[in-house]
């Protein structure tokens, strides 16, 4: 399929193809794409389309994609802002609203936002008519490196996070960095975050180039960000291909989680929103960090490079005051990721190579929170 | 993998390999199934089980089934009985048993029941941690012969039936016919309409088998039933095999829905219940002949042959009184079969031969609708 790029977009404009076991999809990174009516509309097979975005981000960007449509069905669902608001009940409502709008099969969702709104947007569609089309356009950069890519999606449960959702690939993402211009500091930082771990696990190529563009990147100079989200999504793309979802004990896709069960741990104890998902991130990869030094696995020095560059990003270096260890402990325990009763942790063997192991005891972890409390 | 039957069951049962494209599940189809330990035994991943069910089939038949897994977490949830209950509410209630237990991504959730629970429960385990295990236990003929194979799995939308679902394939089912004793003879043979269907759109002798054997089966001959589930589970597996997920104007899947259309909008717009499934699949398969004679494909004798056996079955001849035609006519182009604003119906080219069509006038469906009306 050709693609339509016009004016500034060609000069800088870059695509990539996600392959799963059934079937591909393009991931387009570039400026002022949302604006590229052509590029929408190429990946919508009916005359019948849903927006789904939350206030603060159709304020800003819903005119623009809507505007692509006019001479389609529509229709536009706006969603409460906030992982809070992450749960089956609002998912409920977009389905609801597909069907009172007599949604065929063949319609289309775009998501238009951050994670929250990808994630739902894409579990809507993969149960509308067991399964429709649906695009993804992140407009934050945690979204644009990685939660956008992998087809899952989901919503929360009180006894956990993502712990209602399917796998679902979208058929088109459209990153549009314009958008990150409206998006706080602390969450561009926090967005790096998950570049950081993409790079810890598969490329320490990438890690050094990070190290060495960081300042650039976090002055958000376009060309970095397009390189910097092209290697990342790369990363991701191939480990969607190599391991779809996420299966058995080597999985492949299982490495994305470097750093996401002491994460989800602390975002779980805390309201969701106090910390964002990229700064539990980066302290759950500083955390494991450590613990590969333990094993031996880790150099002490590559420890420091890791340290160094979250510290670069300013990201939290000890656990919130307020959440005691002993429950954060019972919480990674009831984490999905426990398979047949042992705690699964992802930790690092050096730069750019990450492992899954179950050789870990609860004392060490005890001990490694004990260490990270203020 | 060995299959353990003991004494009786070796002497009877039947078992079909159901492929998809990733991966395979053994139907189990026999007398006594449920009382065999080994067999419930041999397709649990973990040591977690959640036994899905509802009152009237908890009473009869958990028993067996709970003794299996004496040794293991094995929790019950009791769903209320009937389709009025088939909903995205209910099928949160078993996500938050599963989170409140505790249950892992490694859990196997067992439906034992009719269709109602056969769909809920598939569509929990679907979007549990994204996918967890099920096995299906199907305790109506109907549930046995087409609804628990395949991995259509959904929850019912007051916009319309089965709107809201995932494909997700069992682990294994296991039919044991002794549970249609406790069966009433009206859903007994409300389940021959979909047995008949499946007949109807690919094999042509077994139709003649049936016309020969239609009294046996409806005494409940357990050998005649055994060989009936066989065949007609059979030709349910090969659909799947060749088109797991229903897709594409040519889908060999979509030829399941044969009379669907039509059924699915009687009971729509009657009380879910008043009319059983199959009681409105035959009268829509009835209708569906008519039409495909019109088309000048299946010879008047041959819908003889179609209206004789749903007769001697006892199933209905007319669109029930309360219904009008317009409704029923608006219900249909809403139906998620609509395709880019085409309405797709299965028609018959001749007895054993269905073919998906657009080419039906709305004024055709509305003569038929008016003729079938009392």
């Amino acid at each position: 399929m050709a693609i339509v790029f016009e004016n500034e977009e060609i000069m800088t404009a870059k695509s990539i193809t996600a392959k799963y076991p059934g079937g591909e999809y393009p991931l387009y990174i570039g400026k002022g794409l949302i604006e590229n009516q052509a590029l929408l509309r190429q990946h919508i097979r009916s005359k019948q389309v849903m927006i789904v975005s939350n206030d603060p981000i159709a304020a800003l960007y819903l005119k623009p994609v809507r505007d692509a449509f006019n001479d389609y069905q529509c229709d536009v669902m706006l969603l409460p802002d906030g992982e809070q608001h992450k749960t089956v009940e609002q998912v409920s409502k977009i389905w609801d609203a597909l069907a009172e709008k007599q949604h065929h099969r063949d319609t289309t969702l775009i998501a238009l936002g951050g994670g929250v709104v990808g994630d739902m947007t894409g579990f809507a569609a993969a149960c509308y008519h067991r399964g429709v089309d649906f695009i993804q356009i992140p407009t934050t950069l945690l979204a644009q490196a990685d939660a956008s890519i992998g087809g899952k999606t989901a919503v929360d449960h009180p006894c956990g996070k993502n712990l209602i959702g399917a796998f679902h690939q979208p058929v088109a993402v459209i990153m549009d960095i314009n958008t990150l211009s409206t998006l706080p500091d602390r969450e561009f930082r926090a967005g790096i975050s998950e570049i950081i771990k993409a790079a810890l696990i598969k490329d320490k190529d990438f890690f050094q180039w990070l190290e060495n563009h960081i300042e650039a990147l976090l002055a958000q100079d376009p060309q970095i960000i397009i390189e910097t989200l092209q290697r990342a999504c790369q990363i991701k793309c191939d480990i969607v291909t190599a391991d779809e979802k996420e299966q058995g004990m080597h999985s492949q896709r299982a490495l994305c989680n470097l750093g996401h069960t002491f994460g989800h741990a602390i975002e779980q104890n805390l309201s969701y929103g106090d910390w964002l998902h990229g700064e539990a991130v980066a302290l759950g990869i500083i955390m494991a960090a450590d613990l590969s030094v333990t094993k031996g696995w880790l150099s002490e020095e590559e420890r420091t490079r890791i340290k160094d560059i979250f510290t670069q990003i300013d990201m939290p270096k000890h656990l919130p005051s307020e959440i005691k260890c002993d429950t954060l402990l019972a919480t990674m325990w009831s984490d999905k990721k426990v398979i047949n009763n042992q705690s699964r942790l992802v930790l690092l063997k050096r730069i750019g190579q990450a492992v899954v192991t179950t050789d870990v005891t609860e004392k060490e972890i005890s001990e490694l929170l004990a260490h990270y409390s203020k």
